[in-house]
């Protein structure tokens, strides 16, 4: 179970000069009314940090009791805080996914089993998949590397007395109108995770939360270093909450929407099968297995990609363009990509540069 | 052992309108130039954070190699790593001291006793106190809340092989001249904590470090969460490991030092017996154990008293003054409180309102 490399992230293949298409980050930099509001709270750093507005913030965001919030230093925190406070029996990773559950799991000395979905019916998940004695699953939605938006109700389908599902919604509000989300919903045995990290540029400030039943909140707080939330991370999950700043995140996602049309269009051209053209409409029928292609129905702010030539990632650094690599995910292999979605021009640049090496 | 609140800190006893004694944050807010530093790395935030510089920044600061530095979120991280990587057979904490590193230790799980420092011998530790078999060692120095400064040679005989030894010197950056520190002596089974947070007024950024030997590093590291230390904390520990704001620091500590003294000879004009006192020089000797008094030796930014009256804190509150409660530390009780030191205009007003108190 050792032969990925879990700790590997997109931001250790982004390097100055190269254009990044690696990291899941949207925006250059926070948005200039988030700037302004983290600079005033620049002169209130001499306090500890309350996190309390914060969580009534979160609640009033998702209509959930504040009990049932628990405010953490990025999305990473809360699978520290899980693997720390939960002594599952059997343990769960859906893959492929973020690796960091699974790696904060076995550091926590936990074992962990590996369901591992198929690239050839495009990820779907079938709730029979997960083996019933599972007591802790962890599915990422829509799942990073793959982009997959797994339906809600094969979620809810997963739910049992006994188990804890976690559902990593890091990117979810990336996807218009945040269909399929579990995060408004008290489930019983349900973590939903957030990141604000993603879609507002925040990823060197270390914040997100999570949603759960409050015995489970009080379970990992119980394990949280004390303080853990800067004021900064708490002064941006107010802000982020905000129904303006909601509005403002949807209309961002209905143009990452659109980039990633335009990006899988760009890709098609090239030759890359799409999930919108079946193997049978291809002359080349065993190109569908093996060729270059778009994976999954990708819905989220990136795209995973196959290519029949590994060399391609580092062809394309040496032209300039950082793309993250595929086989430190479990079920993928060196000839899988994942793409961030960028802006039109920046997507053309890529293009442009990929056609030239292919 | 449940018997205190090993959870409850000074933040909680401050309310707006209440000049704060009970916080040991030195700065009202972090001075200009860091500020400036930390406004200017608002605008790289969506990368995500690298502990590289941070790390580099503070070995060179203390003279120690990179594989002997970990960068946390403040040194509450540190307590909640310690704890979840190590698995000691027999833990001790020596107090009274900062609670976070017990309950760090119980929240994961284990085990814990006590060696407590007695109030008539200044709380001085003898080694013999910590039985031989303890394989983890937690000491404050100095220590919150005595303000007590145990010599480097108390510390260094503590070690042993087989066993940790853990110096939380939150503090030590206040002493003029950081004597006793074992922050710049790579001995083998030590780890030195340290926190940005009380002299640089950073207690909302969570930024601090550890030193110790790379192997026990290493052990921490693999189960900090990936990016702890936000991008802002490097920014400031780097900026606060400069020659110029060690130089700033040490200033900083004389000014302290002297608020400190000032603050004591206040308390000894209103009848409190100081460690310069002995209780043979008291026409009521019985005063001495059971009077007001500033207890310890302080050599802190903060001082600890007695008073019998245990009333007196909330009176205090009455006429408009928070100080740190004692009870929640274990070997102190009602009649103690911990009183940060302030600039002399603050300690006047305090000293006067006390006075009308007594």
């Amino acid at each position: 179970m050792g032969e990925y490399d879990l700790h590997h992230h997109g931001d250790r293949e982004v390097e100055p000069g190269l254009a990044d298409l690696a990291v899941n980050v949207r925006l250059p930099r926070p948005p200039e009314w988030l700037r302004r509001e983290l600079a005033s709270a620049l002169d209130t750093l001499a306090a500890y940090p309350d996190p309390t507005a914060a969580a009534e913030a979160v609640a009033g965001r998702h209509g959930r009791a504040v009990a049932e919030v628990l405010v953490t230093a990025g999305a990473a925190e809360a699978f520290t805080l899980l693997a720390s406070a939960l002594r599952p029996e059997h343990a769960v990773v859906v893959h492929p996914q973020f690796t960091e559950p699974e790696a904060a799991l076995r550091a926590a000395g936990h074992e962990v089993s590996r369901v591992v979905l198929s690239t050839s019916d495009g990820f779907t998940l079938r709730p029979e998949q997960v083996p019933a004695s599972a007591d802790l699953v962890y599915v990422g939605n829509p799942t990073n590397p793959t982009s997959v938006l797994h339906p809600a109700s094969t979620l809810r389908a997963l739910t049992r007395p006994g188990r804890l599902l976690v559902v990593d919604e890091a990117f979810l509000d990336a996807v218009p109108g945040e269909t399929e989300s579990l995060a408004g919903e008290p489930l019983p045995g349900v973590v939903v995770l957030r990141s604000l990290t993603k879609t507002w540029g925040l990823a060197g400030l270390r914040a997100g939360y999570l949603l759960g039943p409050p015995d489970v909140v009080a379970r990992l707080r119980a394990v949280q270093p004390p303080w853990s939330v800067s004021t900064l991370a708490g002064v941006a999950t107010v802000a982020c909450c905000r129904p303006a700043a909601v509005e403002e995140a949807e209309k961002l996602a209905v143009a990452a929407e659109s980039d990633r049309e335009y990006l899988v269009s760009g890709l098609a051209a090239l030759g890359f099968t799409t999930p919108g053209l079946a193997a049978s409409d291809l002359t080349a029928p065993g190109l569908a297995a093996l060729g270059p292609a778009v994976l999954g129905d990708p819905r989220g702010p990136f795209v995973l990609v196959r290519h029949p030539d590994p060399s391609l990632r580092a062809r394309l650094r040496d032209a300039g363009y950082a793309v993250r690599r595929g086989d430190t995910f479990p079920g993928l292999g060196p000839e899988h990509f994942r793409l961030a979605v960028r802006a039109p021009e920046v997507t053309d640049g890529f293009l442009a540069a990929l056609a030239r090496l292919l």
